[in-house]
C-alpha cells in the first residue's frame, strides 16, 4: 500500500506533464506526424502510407500541421509528445533547434522524411532534392536549352525547395549557364499562382527563355495553361518540366516531363524506421528512395531561330 | 497535504484513463478531428480551414485518418479523446453508434461536417449532399438529356456518395427517367479510376448515354480524358458534369460544369460550433454552407441523332 501511496505521490506536481509522462511510460502506441500542409498531395500520400504501416503493427497515427511555419511546428511536436507520441515523423530536416532538444530530452525516435543525408546526425529517410533536380535542368540542357527559367516553390523555411533551386542552379553553372535573380520566381502551391508566374516570366524585358523548370507538378500544370493562352506550343515553342509526378502529369495536355516522386516509398520507410527504433532493433540510419526522370511530351530541343517572337507576341 | 494524499489516492487506478481524464479536466486547448483519408483535396482543404480558426483561438489540431472505415473511426476517436480532445470534428453522419455514446459519456461537443441535416439530432456543417446532386442532375435533364449514366464513388459507409448518388435517382425520378444498376457504376477516387469507369459504360450493349454525372472531379477528369481517347467530343457526343470544383476543373479540356464545395466555409463553420460550444455560449445546431451550380463547357444539349455512333466506334 506504501508502494502505492509513494508512487500516487510521485505524480503529484504538474497533471500534464504528468499525464504525458504516463501516457508514453506504458507504450501510448500512438506516433505524431508533423506536415507542413495537408494541401500537397505528396504530403498527404506520405502520411497515409506511414499510418498504414504503423497501423499494422498496432500503432495509430496522429497528424499536426503547421503551415510551412517552424516556431509552429515545434508548439505542435511538444503537444504531440504530451499527449504521449512515441516517436515523431517529421518533414525535411530545417527544424527549431529546440525541437531537435526536445526529442533528446523526450528521447523519442524521430525521422526527417523528404531528405536523404548519409552524412547528417539525424536520421533520414527520402531524397537528395538537390541531385534530383539537377537531374531534370541536366535533361533541359542536354536538349540544347541554354535559356532556362525556374518557378521555384517558396523556399523560405523549406530544405525541399531550397535543395531543388539549388541543384538546378549548380547543375546549369556546371555547363556554363548563368540562372540571374531575373529568370527565377518563387510562387505558392497553386495552379493559378503558377500561371501568374509564368506570365510574370514570360513578360519580363529580356530573351525569352526556351524551357521553364517548375519545382513541382502544379505550378508546371499553371506553366502549360498560360503558355496555351499566350498562343505558345509546348515543346515546339517551349519546354515546361514539373516534379512530383502527381497523377494528372501523365494527362496533361501535352503530358508533362516530371521527376517521379515516390512518397509512398518514403512514408513506409520511415515507419519501418521507427518501428524498428520503437522495437529496440538495429536501423539504418539513413533510407533513400529511388527518384525518376519521366520523359513526356512537354520537353524537347529548342527551336535554332524563334518566329514565335515575331507571330504570337504583340 | 491530507487532501493532496487524498487526490493523488484517487489519481490511482487505470493510468491511462488518469492521464486522458487529467489532459482534458484542465483545458487540454486540443481539438481532434476525423477525417476519412488525406487523399481527397476537399478534407484538407475543410481540415486546414477549420485548424486556422481554432489556431487563432490558441487551440491546436490533431487529425487522424480511418480509410473509411467505421471501426477504425471508432478506435480513433477514442485515442483522441484518451489523449485529451476537447472536442471532435466528424465527416458525415454515418458513425457507429459506439462513437456517438462515446461523445456522449465523455460529454465532448462535436459536429459533423459535410452535411447539413436541421432535422438532425446531431449538429451538422455542411450541405445536403442529396439536394445538390440533384441540381446537376435536373441541369442535364433540363438540357435535354434522358440517357444519363452515373460514376459515383464507392458508396459503402460513405453518406456524401450514398446521398450523392440517391439525390441523383430521386430528380431522375422525378422527370420519369430510369437509372437502372447498368447505368451506375462505384469507383476509387482517382483519374485512372475514372477512365476505367467510363470506359465500361461506354462498352456496355446498351444505347450509348449522352451525359455521365461524375460523384467528383477527379472521376470527371478521368471520364473526359477516356472520351477524347475514344474519339468522342465533350460535349458534342456526350456531356460530362463533375462535383466538388478542384482548381483543374476550370482547366481541363473542356472545362467542367461542376458543383462548387466551399470546403474551406465548411471548416470554419465547424471550428466556430466548436469554438462557440466550448465557450459555452448559445450556438445554432445546424449551419448549412452554399454550394452552387458552376457551367462552363462540358455540358450540353444532346445531339438530335447521333452520328458519332456511325463514324467514330467501331
Amino acid at each position: 500500500m506504501r508502494s502505492r501511496i509513494q508512487r500516487a505521490m510521485l505524480e503529484l506536481g504538474y497533471v500534464r506533464n504528468h499525464a504525458a509522462r504516463a501516457l508514453r511510460s506504458q507504450r501510448s502506441h500512438m506516433v505524431g506526424v508533423l506536415i507542413p500542409t495537408l494541401d500537397y498531395a505528396l504530403y498527404a500520400r506520405l502520411v497515409s502510407a506511414a499510418g498504414s504501416q504503423l497501423s499494422v503493427a498496432g500503432i495509430s497515427t496522429l497528424i499536426a500541421t503547421f503551415d510551412y511555419d517552424l516556431e509552429a511546428e515545434l508548439r505542435e511536436a511538444r503537444l504531440l509528445l504530451e499527449r504521449g507520441a512515441e516517436a515523431l515523423i517529421l518533414v525535411g530536416d530545417y527544424h527549431r533547434p529546440e525541437l531537435y532538444g526536445l526529442l533528446h530530452q523526450f528521447n523519442v525516435p524521430f525521422v526527417n522524411t523528404y531528405t536523404y543525408d548519409p552524412k547528417s546526425i539525424y536520421p533520414t529517410a527520402g531524397f537528395d532534392n538537390s541531385a534530383s533536380a539537377a537531374i531534370i535542368a541536366q535533361h533541359l540542357v542536354h536538349l540544347g536549352h541554354s535559356n532556362i527559367c525556374v518557378i521555384s516553390g517558396i523556399t523560405e523555411d523549406n530544405d525541399r525547395t531550397t535543395r531543388r533551386l539549388e541543384g538546378i542552379r549548380e547543375e546549369l553553372a556546371r555547363h556554363g549557364l548563368p540562372l540571374p535573380a531575373s529568370r527565377v520566381i518563387e510562387s505558392p502551391y497553386s495552379i493559378s499562382d503558377g500561371k501568374k508566374a509564368c506570365a510574370l516570366l514570360l513578360s519580363r524585358d529580356a530573351p525569352q527563355p526556351t524551357a521553364i523548370v517548375c519545382g513541382n507538378d502544379v505550378l508546371a500544370l499553371g506553366a502549360l495553361i498560360e503558355c496555351s493562352a499566350r498562343g505558345l506550343e509546348v515543346p515546339g515553342d517551349i519546354s515546361v518540366v514539373g516534379f512530383d509526378n502527381l497523377e494528372f502529369a501523365m494527362h496533361s495536355n501535352p503530358p508533362l516531363t516530371t521527376i517521379d516522386v515516390p512518397a509512398r516509398d518514403m512514408g513506409i520507410a520511415a515507419a519501418e524506421f521507427i518501428l524498428g527504433r520503437l522495437g529496440g532493433n538495429e536501423v539504418a540510419m539513413h533510407n533513400s528512395v529511388e527518384v525518376r526522370l519521366i520523359l513526356r511530351d512537354s520537353s524537347a530541343p529548342p527551336r535554332r531561330s524563334s518566329p514565335r517572337r515575331d507571330s504570337s507576341r504583340q
